[in-house]
This record gives C-alpha cells, structure tokens and sequence, in this order.
C-alpha cells in the first residue's frame, strides 16, 4: 500500500496540471477523480476528460519534489476535492500513505486527514500511442500557431468537423494549421528545420487551447505522435493525449486568391479599438454589423443600431491603394483576427464587396493569413 | 441642450461610482439608467436601485477633471452601455453634447457615436434627508466597523430586521454596531470625541457593503445624517443614501456574559486555516461540525464525514486555563470571526457545550466581542 512524502507546492502545481483534463461534472462519474501510481523511482498522476487525458510524472530524481517513495501502489481519488485538501494543508511537506480499504491519511504539521479513494480497477485505460519517430516541435512556436489559429474554428456542433484545427505536413517539412468556421479562417505555414514523415490531422481547437495551458513556456520542446484515432503531445513529464476528429476537412486553399482591388494599411491596436467600438453598437442589433467606406484618402467605419444610436469614425490609416469600396462585416471577426497579429501594422486586401477580405501581418505576408467573409447589405 | 466636455479617466471613475447603486436587472427598467445632471457649474450623476441611491458631482473647480461646461440641462442614459461606451473612446477628453430629442453625441478623438437617451421625467424622486447637525465619522474607521460587524447579518429574509446591522448612540457619544443571523453575533463599541444626537436605527448590511466600495480610503471624513426611513452618507462629492431597515431589533445585550470556565488564546491565522481545513471535510456533510476537544495542556479539532472522510488536528495554543470542555459547532462562523479580527491573537471563553463562546480580538477586550452558538451533538 502507498506511503511516500513529497514537497506539497511542487505536488499542488503536478495535480493543478494533471486537473485540467479533469471535468468535475463528468457524465461518466470515475472521470472526476485522478489517478495516483506510485512507482519505486516516480508518481505518475493521470487525469482524462475521455476527449484530453494528461499524465503528469514526478520523479524522484527531481530534486524540488523532495520525494521519499516508501511503498508503491495506485489509487484514485476525487480530483478536486483532493486538490483544495492539499492546498489547505500547513506544512511545507507531507505524507501520503494509504490504509485499509483505499483509505488514505494525509499528515502535514499536525494536521491529520483521512480521506476514501477508489479502486483504480474501475478507471478505464487511456488508449495507447505508438512512441516512434516522434516530430519535434519548440513548444513555443507551438503555443504560438494555436493562438493564431484556434480560435478561428467553430464552436458549433452542427458540423463538428470544423470544431478542429487542420494540421498537415507535406512535402516532409510544410506544416499547415488552418481553421475556419465558414465565416473567417485562419491559416500558418511554418517550414521545419528537421524532415519527418508527412501528417494530415483535425484536431479540437478545445484540445490545442488545453495544451496551450498545460505546456509552461519553459518546457522547450515538445515531441509529437499520430495514432489513427488519438494524438500525444510529450515533454519530459507531461504526457498530453487528445482524440482526433474524424471526417474530411474541406479545401480551404481554394478560398485563398491573390488578387485585389484595394489594400489598406492600419495600425493594429488602433484599429482593433475602433472596433471594438463599433462593436459596443452594432451588438445591440441582432446580426449588427460595420460598414467601412473606403474613398480616396480616407477610410472611415459606421454602424447604426435604430434602437441605441450610431457610430461614425474616421480610421487612423498607414497607407492605402486601389479603387474605392464599401464593404459591410461582423466586427466581432475583425476583433479576433486582429487580436491573434503580433505585428505593429496590417495589411488588409479586398476584391469586391461580396467578396471575403484577406489580413496579413504588416510585417510577413506569406506564412499568416486570414481571411473574414462580409455581410451583404443593401 | 447639454453640452460639455471632459476628462475621460475621471468622468469614467464617477460614473463607475454611481452605477455601484444601479442594477442593469431592476424590475423597474427606468432605474438601470443613469441620470446626468449639467448645472452652470458641476455635473451631478444620479444612479439608483430603490434602495440605495448614490449622487455624485464633479464640480468645474475639480482641476482634474477639466470640465468645460457650454450648455446647462438633464438627461438619462442606459448606465452600462454608457459606461462601456465611454471607456471605449480613444483619447485623453471627450465632448458631450445633447441634439434633439434626447439624443447625445460623444466625441472623442476622430470617434462620433450618437446615443438615445431617455425623458428625465420618467426618473422617479429621491426621498430627502434633512442634512442639519451631521453626525462626522472617520471614513476608515466606519469602514472598518462595517467590516467587523455587517458580515453576521442574517442573508435571509424571513426575519429581515435581521439582515440589517443595529447602530446606536446613547449618551450622545456611545456608538455601538452589533449584527446577528442569530446562529452568530459581533458588536463594535466606539467613544466618540465629540457628543452628538442619540439615534438608533438598522441600516441593511447590504448598503453597508456598497458604502464602502463608494467611499474610498482617500476620502477622510463622512458625514451622516437620518431622516424616519433613510440615511445619508456625505462626503464633499458623494452622496449615499440608503433606505432604513423598519422594526425592532431584537435585544443583544442579554446574550453577553461575563461568565466562563475555560480560556484558550489562538494565533488567529493559525486557528483560521485550521478551521479551514476542518471546513473541507465537514461540508461534504449537511450541517457538518467541527469539535473541539480541550483537555489540560491540548486542543484538538475532529471532524468525521463519513463519506468522504475525517480530520484529526492538533491546534497551537498560545494559553489555555479552567476546565476540560468538548464543544461542536459549524466552522464556517469561526472562519468568518476569525477574518474579522485583526489582532495577531484572539482569546475564545468557553462556559459550556451548549452556551455561545465569545471571541475578542487579543490586543482589546472591550470593544469588539463577537459570539457563537454551539451546535449540540450526541
């Protein structure tokens, strides 16, 4: 039966990772608990959603876990019930050791507290990944292609296929994030330093936004591997496993075209604010939108909600070519897709007015583009 | 037609203000306004829920507030929307100016946004309170008085004198506030320096609350003045009202008593996480207790939720004198007592294990007592 002692801070911060993949209002009860393995030289805690699963290593060796592994053994215990009674505990470190019948005592300072676990008989197994040729990514980078793409997948049930991220690698170096929700998509090329064997994977924006939090920044690299069904994303301690979608993800290279009537150039930040204010009124109509006017030397934004008032607001404009155009749109798209542009400027291409608009960042216009479809008006 | 123009950081702090007293869900739509008030020299902004109403001016004197009043007039605009409105405006100062029919526009930097405003005929009348002979009370000193008492007014209504703190002056200089849900009690005495008109009344914990999210530490002195049904808090821009609570409340002093058998002095942190931490467990239990078992020369608190559990915990006693004593009750009332206690100690007399034990900060026996009412168990 387990008995080890571990530093508790380093212990709450394990579990804290391991519980995002943990819904406390899980349809299948035993998924709101986590599992505890003890081994002879590691802890490995294992929590799953039946979508995400994360297994989080702590393992003697490190020496911030101050860990003295006594008895091995596993058990599973309400996740976060488990959590907040660590995290009440006094003392800088404590002993876990489990008694009769799954029950575990928690000693911290002078504080004693007992606590009923399950038999971890009753988990179910997480599905296995394969571990070969694993593509090697800087989880930075990473973290970043998620940013700039997640959040432009659908949040709709109603065709699932597009509540994923569609990640390729062709040409055994051309890896591809694109997501789109029918009315604006998002899409990064990078080209990989290292070779690997070509992929073409949708997977839950839901899931990536996930990874996201769980891999910290110092986390360097992080290794990646398929399965037919599921994904693994692994660092030294983290073990992150998330399904697939399944189905075929439609052709968005289609959608990209290069030509244009009109480009414009903005600042950022300033046009993302104007937005935002054109929002705040145009989001007390149902399907409210923005109509920008572009003229010769001047660009200017307008909505008007009947009901609460109007806005009208010359653009702060960088530079601008091509003909004249009045294009209408949900400001919403605008907002999100200029939120996930690092760049100081960006540059936005039209073609007509029922024609979907392209953004590129100001400073690279090759490997990140978006793209929002307008709203016809009369 | 109003005009003016303004500071926006400050215009948006004394909007902020006001709306702490408007609800955007009022059954009586007129109230989630906000009304605005140009005189030829100070705005007056009037946010209300019916039961407390807050009035707040910003005078042209106010430097920081650069107030260029043009045109003098009233009007009521949706109290969030503005709000949100105006912290979306992109520069430094923005102009106000009313068009026909309670129409504003604002304008700020190269942004026009044209709002509809409502008729303030519509706006109902504040009830009025004879401001002669104020009461003058330190502003840190009332906020910390509410701190240490309105927190053990009762939630509930269904005795609603009890969801209101009782405040008195009796030979025109001893303030006394005392709350109770009658599970718990706390009282706060207090000499006043200089002698004023005796009152008595119970003013809703809620209000409380509110008045001291409003009036800011920055804010020295506050006066206070009563009406038969309402109060008035007064600070040089600011003026809180609130509705009185209407009813007798129930006598306290009876359930103070100098008697007891057993003395136990706590660190009041220590006490505190303890109480915590017992809490856990004990509320896995509907009306889960907490025991605690003197003996000579140890304290210990147990709890046992059999579902999920138990706490055996050893409590550090600062001192302890008279008998042995075992004694339950909910630790959710000691945690609550405890946060209000400032002092590094706090002393607890027990008399039995079905009489209250009273509470007193270690550093002032006098002035501040609290009380709870045991829990009998078998």
């Amino acid at each position: 039966m387990i008995q080890f002692s571990i530093n508790r801070a380093l212990f709450i911060q394990a579990l804290t990772a391991t519980k995002r993949a943990i819904s406390s209002k899980n349809a299948i009860p035993i998924l709101s608990t986590i599992k505890i393995e003890v081994n002879p030289s590691d802890i490995t805690l294992t929590g799953s959603n039946g979508q995400i699963s994360i297994e989080n290593t702590i393992p003697v060796s490190n020496e911030n876990a101050g860990l003295l592994i006594t008895s091995t053994g596993a058990v599973l215990l309400e996740a976060s019930f488990f959590i907040n009674i660590i995290s009440s505990l006094p003392d800088v470190s404590l002993e876990f050791k489990e008694i009769e019948q799954h029950q575990v005592v928690l000693t911290s300072g002078k504080s004693e507290i007992t606590l009923k676990g399950k038999d971890i008989s009753q988990y179910p197994r997480l599905q296995e990944v394969s571990t070969e040729n694993p593509l090697i990514l800087n989880t930075r980078l990473l973290k970043s292609i998620i940013a700039e793409t997640a959040f432009a997948a659908s949040m709709q049930e109603s065709r699932p296929i597009l509540t994923g991220v569609h990640i390729t690698l062709s040409q055994h170096k051309d890896f591809k994030a694109v997501a789109t929700d029918s009315h604006r998509m998002s899409q990064r090329l990078i080209t990989l330093d290292k070779t690997s064997a070509d992929f073409d994977v949708v997977i839950p924006s839901k899931s990536l936004r996930e990874f996201s939090a769980v891999f910290t920044d110092d986390i360097e690299t992080v290794e990646v591997f398929f399965s037919a069904s599921q994904m693994l994303f692994r660092s030294d301690y983290i073990s992150f496993y998330t399904r697939l979608l399944e189905g075929n993800y439609p052709d968005t290279d289609r959608l990209l075209m290069k030509d244009f009537e009109t480009e414009a150039v903005f600042n950022t930040q300033s046009l993302r604010h104007a937005m935002e204010r054109a929002f705040l009124i145009s989001n007390a109509t149902q399907n409210g939108t923005v109509k920008l006017e572009i003229e010769a030397n001047r660009i200017s934004a307008h909505v008007n909600s009947p009901e609460v008032g109007k806005v009208n607001e010359d653009l702060d404009v960088v530079s601008q070519a091509g003909s004249d155009l009045t294009i209408s749109f949900n400001p919403t798209y605008l907002i999100e897709a200029l939120k996930a542009i690092k760049s100081e400027t960006v540059k936005i291409h039209f073609l007509s007015p029922v024609r979907p608009f392209t953004l590129t960042p100001g400073d690279d216009e090759e490997s990140f583009i978006q793209l929002i479809t307008p709203v016809r008006t009369n």
